[in-house]
């Protein structure tokens, strides 16, 4: 299970009620960011995920809105009592203005790893695999995707039809092959088929690109930027390299996403939900962000928790 | 006139609800700025005096609790159409920290002027003087004192007895001698007696020192830390070079100042005004800091102005 909360939705500015964009993602204990502006770390303790736990944060670029708040950020994981490393993936470009953002927060009590890449498919993390593509914006500016993958299952009827000990099942289900009366029986004996896993993306600060489809397939949630709605604004997407809510929605469509969540809305754009047909016609699972808006992301079959029943006394 | 008001009361780390502390000061269209720490922007347009009139920053020192917010209130100064010069003016350290913190705001439409100072007395800003104090912290840390002086009144009876004609009055209201029939005139010989002006000002992140009474003597407001509320916390007050309540509030009193406004409160302390009285025992005119409380300080025989008569048709 993936759980993921909008911490933000505003883009360029932080506003009164409207934190500058960025989405906190859970996997067992651990936390992963996706972009640091000015106030995430105050949206953080709002919702109260913890810090702690905080191990990755991946940066889309390094204009101020993504990545402001960093060293307050840096600083308070430091005071949850954090002493594991950290990972920081960006785009190139990211050492030097995390180097020079922490001038404020020279020595912390974990390590620090600043990670710069370009195209990427397998940065592990937490049981999971970041993948990063660069889109299109005025500097380097990577989309980000988070994917879990799912065990195939262990089909004991066929361990058993192969005749392997019951007590040598563990070893193919640990990825072992084991020899029974001289014939080797590998895991994918025993295995049933692939199954789907649970896929986020995240893509923000870009113009659409030919790559993006492909790289943010079937998943399960895309957030993506939307600063503008009207598409009257369509110039200014092209000249600041931003999108309109409906080409966010024709990337989720492309992608075969399951759900939209449109967020950084230009400072100008004081009522996103009045465009979202502007969306909803071309992808219709598409909500407007907004602070504190969250989902856990399931694999297919495992069912959302059902209230307990409550005393019938 | 200098209108005041406070833009947060957080210590160390930003909340949900309390900013970080910083003052935000404005005389005529001039604004005057006393720490931005991560989200003061955020206040700054919550409460809507602007950002294009902001003239001077004062960072009290480099702890980021105090400085975090700075690129990014750069960029919305520029965003507010800025081309003037801005002050910045702080303790030894400043200019470093301004560097490394504006890897994310490189480029403005103004130049930033770092100011690295000790005790000072005599920066002008806009019609007042800023002056400086060096205070007891874990690294430089200065508290800034704003006086706005009044001239002496002209008095036409005087200059009428010395037989200065009304032409000639207007040399002696701008401090330049006359002479009649071969006698000087000076101005003070035409001038009131000297009047009270109006004084700020702005202490945090120290022990009480021996030179804070006479450096803020008989000020209007005093803005001063109080980390600690309780007694009991008299160490820590100690340990972390901060200050209790009363221990602001011996500063107002042996300062003879008129009020006083504790900030910069410990998340620990998530009730100040509990512990009100340890403050108003010793200084009755204490408020209890909070996120946008204002106040007008104005010459002693200046009132306040009176709302206009409403329409009686």
């Amino acid at each position: 299970m993936i759980d993921l909360i909008l911490l933000g939705t505003s883009g360029t500015i932080p506003l009164p009620g409207r934190p500058l964009s960025s989405v906190l993602g859970r996997v067992g204990p651990e936390l992963i960011l996706f972009d640091c502006g000015e106030g995430t770390q105050v949206s953080m303790r709002r919702w109260g995920w913890g810090f702690k736990g905080l191990s990755a944060i991946c940066l889309s670029h390094m204009h101020g809105d993504h990545v402001s708040g960093l060293p307050g950020l840096l600083l308070s994981v430091a005071n949850a009592g954090r002493v594991e490393p950290m990972d920081i993936y960006g785009p190139i470009g990211t050492r030097i203005v995390v180097a020079g953002l922490r001038v404020i927060a020279p020595r912390l009590p974990y390590e620090v790893r600043v990670h710069e890449l370009t195209t990427s498919d397998g940065l592990d993390w937490n049981g999971t695999t970041i993948a990063t593509l660069p889109v299109d914006h005025a500097i380097p500016c990577l989309a980000f995707r988070l994917d879990l993958a799912r065990t195939r299952r262990f089909q004991p009827e066929r361990a058993r039809a192969l005749g392997v000990p019951i007590e040598e099942w563990k070893l193919l289900q640990q990825g072992r092959s084991v020899t029974v009366d001289g014939r080797q029986v590998r895991p994918e004996d025993v295995l049933g088929p692939a199954r789907r896993g649970i896929r986020f993306g995240y893509v923000t600060d870009t113009r659409p690109t030919s790559e993006m489809p492909e790289f943010l397939a079937d998943s399960d949630l895309l957030v993506i930027e939307g600063t503008y709605g009207d598409p009257a604004d369509a110039e200014n997407a092209i000249a600041n390299k931003h999108l309109l809510f409906s080409e966010a929605a024709e990337i989720a469509r492309a992608a075969r996403a399951r759900q939209l969540w449109l967020t950084h809305f230009s400072a100008k754009l004081l009522e996103p939900a009045q465009y979202t047909l502007e969306a909803a016609r071309i992808f219709p699972d598409t909500t407007i962000g907004q602070e504190g808006l969250t989902t856990s992301l399931r694999f297919d079959d495992e069912a959302a928790p059902t209230p307990s029943p409550g005393s019938t006394a």
